[in-house]
């Protein structure tokens, strides 16, 4: 998955092609809040001012998403005036010619696991394209942000964990999140027409049909550091700092057939030694990923907790463990662990080579919501799709995905039998 | 599960109404004799005379299956004229009067978890109608039986795991069971014709259509003894001897709130502690039932083991055993265990009440092969059904039971999404 | 553990054997505050005025324990005159006589799943001799108490894993509780001798050592109502309105040696169709209790969630989840289920019987922080341990006790072995 | 783990430094036969003449092993005149200077996982000296032969799991070995003076003590077979044919981050599609090791079958399977697979490089009981260690290394507790 670079002359200024253009040249980022309901556990998006940069990220090599993708960027600039596309650079090198209007992108990093600090500073909303790999890497994006832009992530073919919404409703959708704030539903003693923020008054006069405000689920991620034997870090990018996690990082015996032994500390004290193929941290939202296969409970996202799994432990008595978010979880890979070399991944992308005895992964789990204003800030937020027809209730998408996707307590029996009543949900 | 006495009458000889007869005026079973295949891990069923006693067993207490039972009876006695139905008391009680010609049945047991020593007397084929259920009923009448008939298992309504046949086909199924050591299939380089059983002969005339011999899956089971504080047999009833399990046995705190310690001996040597709900004992068989639930694997029926299984250990390291089916296995409630009873069942049947502390189970798997003489004998004899147009292979209904029933490795993902592929199997 | 009446002359009023008080006479209960601490995620106790009312509960039936109870009262009242001591109905029977002081009780419940509300008007502190068990019962007495007084815990013989401390500190540990409040640790800033609750002054001369305060972990409870097939509340007692559980709550066939069949929801919402031998609805507490025997995951106590375990379920696909704990679950045991009857047990103890088909089990998690005032009340307050020269760091007896009790992580080897090094870990 | 080779002069036969001398020197091998025992699963070996080419191999880079290595070869050579000691190049390189004798070796094959043909048809007994990874390294010396000879195999420090003996039983260990064959026990009929191999009477004189015969376990291995999309084999080495496993075969992601997608067969027939980290086929002597860590049952080395255990599946229903050891299975990477690489290992040593989509790994059962002879043959002959005092019991080893290796189901609980008994088991 290396990044194709954009061609040279990308960011030219002739007039007949500008079609690439430099995220810098876009407005700062409008940054959007997240209003606790009540009887509902998701958050409403509300908007200051309507949202104009849109960065959109696709699943590549797929040359039916790569057509979606050209719609969706045609629909969003013609019935947004106000709105900017933002792509990734091998993307916009893609399809920039098939578009009647600029795109912006960011120059790809050197290393591919640093991130540009623009697009943090210049996106509004992130539009994904693609499965949950596709949501993981538009996430991995961010992965130095503290503050990630809303995500709409629309399923192209099968259905995913992580993402919400068929293409088909790309436009209900979009409307949806770029609408939220412009409406009354949530200044209910107020004189909404003086209220409502004025760059909405554009849209006054077009029918937009009723309203709904999008529900916003705030997935925390992790804070990752990793640490060489003499304490400096070692995901070593133009960014300094941790690393978030949306699914987890592992630590994982990689191409060696040894087993590896991992010395885990929670809360700063030792815990316990894993003697196993690996050890993987998980967020809530990732234990519904490789924590799961490896034999860890399912967690449901609102859950404040960091998971602990272990992969394929020599041990008949390592149960995977649940732990406050808060508390720190240190991996350490001892001196008794033979061969130089380890895995370290995270979202399912390697951040290290060649490190071994004496590394450290410090982990976190990221706070969403601020202990003392109360106001929530970080995390992931993931547009919800709401079942038709119940829009209001606080429908749970997630059991949804559970029956659906992960075929949780599928029913015994031949269904489809001669006898059977057929559907037994 | 109480069974209804048959009414007064029933052993009634007026002219008009001989309706229900006592089983002991049957001739004697026919025992078939079970012949390896080559290139087949299943056994061919042999007949040295046709089969004349059909015992049927059906689900209790659905109207349609009752009627099913009629349609079944009536072909049998019409197309095969020396064939005798046999029924338990309440299914004779409730359909002899509907039936043009008798039925013969046994008294019911005193005790409820006795056996008839005629069933297995007079019995060559058993047939039932329903589901697991009643394939596991129908086995527990032969208990205590070291040789049990051939079942032929009509699933009605459902598919079940260890039933196989659905009920249209069963002209095509008896038929094959029924002929099975009439033709020449197995005597290649014999005169067919005076070989062959000369009953067979009755049906040469007739057009049967092609023949395909009956495929049998011998089922080892468990010979089961529960012993008091003093060394007594329990399960007290008329026979004596072991109880021949299916499934499994279990020990389990049943209606006590509190977890059961049970000892555990393997091959007379003391292995553990079992501080549980329960213990399971299984067979191969039952390892896709019961044991399956509280985390045992999945054990192939040809694979001659036993399962130990534990039910909610209070242990992180009890992990499920399979040991040689000759070991001897002993579960003994030890004089730690507070209060008094303990639930023991086999086959989902409780087989003991009020007993406790010092109570043992000896269990010891079932030899279908004599080591000696090489021959088949014992077990469950199951007649599989063949896969159409597979006839001839080594169909393994085991696989497709897996994955049509127990929903196996069950794909996730939206399968019937908008993009996905249908079927990913 | 059915309750023996004490004696009928127990609140007799002669001059010289007033030796059992009814608890109606005792001055109403000093409720404390809990005060979150820098870096450290337990809470600090806080007395507004010293507590008197001391509640007792043993375990039962063993002579060195009830000798413990005579030492432990008679140590209280000499060292704290002001202290009374409260006890179960039968304890108080059993050892009024050999204490030279009254001791209080309440009258024995009618109902053996009703508490007396007495209990929690006067009970300031409750201690408990013996294991887990004993801890449960305690808990269950407070079972329709939205606030139950601190638990000091000591462990009678082993250690369990919710008790701290053991009984031969027992001396230390109850001044740890009785002076929180006294001195001027939480109170850097003030002039802490006019500060200092008044009644702490008559403890100022006495050389009470170094003093510490007191720890609390505030375990979240489940709020469980049953309900019958036409909606009206089972668990019928004196007491209106939920019964909190410590540990779980669980729907089990008891019994039956058949399968129930359990729907469950989820915030209201249908989440799936269980076929099992029970479902377990656990607080993270619990999740070391039953929830693990059957296989969910270790969940730590601050971890705000439930757990939904299902005990045996018929299905591969049934995996252990974990859930807000504002979340409603609801069980209901639908149409589908043959027999009555179903055991519904809170911590160990059946709270219904003959109900079955229609009914409903309906929880929820307690909310130990007012998300309002922030403001922590309600739980089971939970004196900690600390370790012997850590009581200052933030030190996890809750890590220390998978280890030391669950043997978490067990490492496989020989370690007394010939060559070995004896101590892995 | 590259083989050191022996220095240029090792073969030299000049008269002083006749050291190291090659394997073709030695006479044939003395194949012994393995006897079964009435009311014992283990057999007894049986040598028709004193065996004489003792291979053994030792753990690399520990020094007190190279010491132990030297103390047992001169203790062979100086108790048993007619013995020769084999050694691997490397340590025969290591040691022979320190010996008195001169040692055999095979010249180290050019292909790491090619195997000396010489080692087979040379080697009578096979003694190792170190833990289960020198057993294993030991067994794939054989893993090209169908017949491998007794192992009796020293654990150094730590007991593993598949050793027995501890080093210092050296003595009585191997003359327990040499032994089996010399005196009557299992001629009971017989003129033992003469029927009593002539080869072993030059022992006669000499006082050996009580004379008990070794016992043996014969564990079966799996046939490996790797194929490559074209259909030709993989694991090409010199040697022609299958590889033998003991412990188990894994298909694995390795380092790639992405998951495989492995098509099972069994028996010829389509089984599954594995979404997962990897896939074990492990024999029951497996199911200790790789199998148990991911998830599957332990099942007795006499249990003759194979393990079917998913590492890291995505799928909630992909239980372990335990199936006859006859039947083959198949694990073909399909065309879904990303990416080109898989790790093939066996016995945990990498034998491929470089293979993908469209590779097959073929995996059989080895018989080791001839079905028409009844004879034992092929296998891991190993020599079981008694019980002292239970010599003539059936004492299953197997149990007791459940108990003190494995830790199985270890007790909850503070045994070393305050009040505890200190031993629960
Ligand atoms: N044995 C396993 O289960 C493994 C799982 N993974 C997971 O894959 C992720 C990376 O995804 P890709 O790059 O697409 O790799 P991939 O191509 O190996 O696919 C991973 C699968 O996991 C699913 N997935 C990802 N996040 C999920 C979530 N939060 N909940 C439920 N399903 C989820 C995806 O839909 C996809 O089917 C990692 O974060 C890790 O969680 C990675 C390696 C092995
Ligand atoms: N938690 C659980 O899984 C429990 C399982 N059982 C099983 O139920 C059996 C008794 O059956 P019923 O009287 O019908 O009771 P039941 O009405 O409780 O149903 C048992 C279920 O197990 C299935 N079953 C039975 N034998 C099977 C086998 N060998 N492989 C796969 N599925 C099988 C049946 O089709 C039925 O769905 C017992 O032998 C025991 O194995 C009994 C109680 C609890
Ligand atoms: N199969 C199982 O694991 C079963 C477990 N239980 C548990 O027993 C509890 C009732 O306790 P008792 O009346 O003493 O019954 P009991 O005499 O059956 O013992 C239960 C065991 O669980 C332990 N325990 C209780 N709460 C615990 C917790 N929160 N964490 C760790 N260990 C804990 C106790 O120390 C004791 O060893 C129930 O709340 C339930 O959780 C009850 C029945 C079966
Ligand atoms: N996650 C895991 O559990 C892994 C296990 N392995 C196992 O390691 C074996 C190779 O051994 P080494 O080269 O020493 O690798 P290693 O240095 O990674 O150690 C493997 C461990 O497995 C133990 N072991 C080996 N065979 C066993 C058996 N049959 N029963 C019980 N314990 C057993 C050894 O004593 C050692 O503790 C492989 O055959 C595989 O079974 C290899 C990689 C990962």
């Amino acid at each position: 998955t290396r990044v194709r670079l954009p061609v040279a002359h990308s960011f030219s200024t002739t007039a007949c092609r500008q079609l690439i253009k430099p995220l810098t040249e876009l407005p700062d980022r409008i940054k959007p809040s997240f209003v606790p309901q009540p009887c509902n556990t998701l958050l409403a998006l509300q908007w200051p001012a309507p949202p104009r940069n849109i960065l959109i990220t696709k699943k590549k090599a797929v040359a039916s998403i790569t057509a979606s993708l050209i719609e969706f960027s045609q629909h969003l600039t013609s019935t947004y005036p106000s709105i900017n596309i933002i792509l990734e650079p091998d993307a916009a090198d893609e399809v920039h010619e098939k578009l009647p209007f600029p795109v912006y992108t960011c120059t790809p990093p050197v290393n591919p696991n640093s991130t540009s600090p623009h697009l943090s500073s210049k996106t509004d909303v992130i539009c994904t394209l693609g499965g949950d790999g596709t949501i993981l890497r538009a996430s991995s994006l961010f992965s130095h942000a503290a503050s990630v832009p809303p995500i709409l992530s629309f399923a192209m073919g099968t259905i995913g964990f992580l993402g919400e919404w068929k293409f088909k409703e790309y436009k209900r959708a979009f409307r949806e999140v770029y609408m939220s704030g412009a409406h009354d539903a949530y200044f209910p003693l107020s004189d909404s027409s003086s209220k409502t923020s004025p760059s909405y008054a554009s849209m006054r006069g077009k029918s937009m049909g009723h309203q709904r405000t999008a529900r916003i689920l705030l997935r925390n991620r992790l804070k990752v550091g990793v640490f060489g034997p003499t304490g400096d870090r070692i995901n070593a990018t133009d960014q300094e700092g941790d690393t978030y996690a949306l699914n987890e990082v592992i630590v994982h015996r990689g191409s060696s057939p040894h087993l590896k032994i991992i010395d885990v500390f929670v809360g700063g004290r030792f815990l316990t030694e894993a003697v196993a193929d690996g050890m993987i941290i998980s967020s809530p939202t990732g234990s519904t990923a490789y924590s799961l296969s490896s034999g860890g409970s399912i967690v449901h996202p609102l859950v404040n907790s960091l998971l602990l799994t272990p992969i394929c432990p020599r041990s008949l008595s390592f149960r995977p463990l649940v732990l406050p978010a808060e508390t720190p979880i240190t991996l350490r890979l001892g001196e008794k662990n033979r061969g130089r070399e380890v895995e370290v991944s995270i979202d399912g992308k390697r951040i290290s080579e060649g490190i071994g005895v004496g590394m450290e992964v410090r982990v976190l789990g990221e706070q969403v919501k601020d202990p003392i204003s109360g106001e929530w800030d970080g995390g992931v937020p993931s547009v919800v799709r709401g079942t038709t027809g119940m829009e209001d209730r606080d429908e749970d998408h997630w059991v949804g995905g559970l029956n659906a996707l992960l075929k949780f307590n599928y029913p015994f029996g031949d269904q489809d039998g001669q006898g059977g009543s057929g559907e037994r949900r």
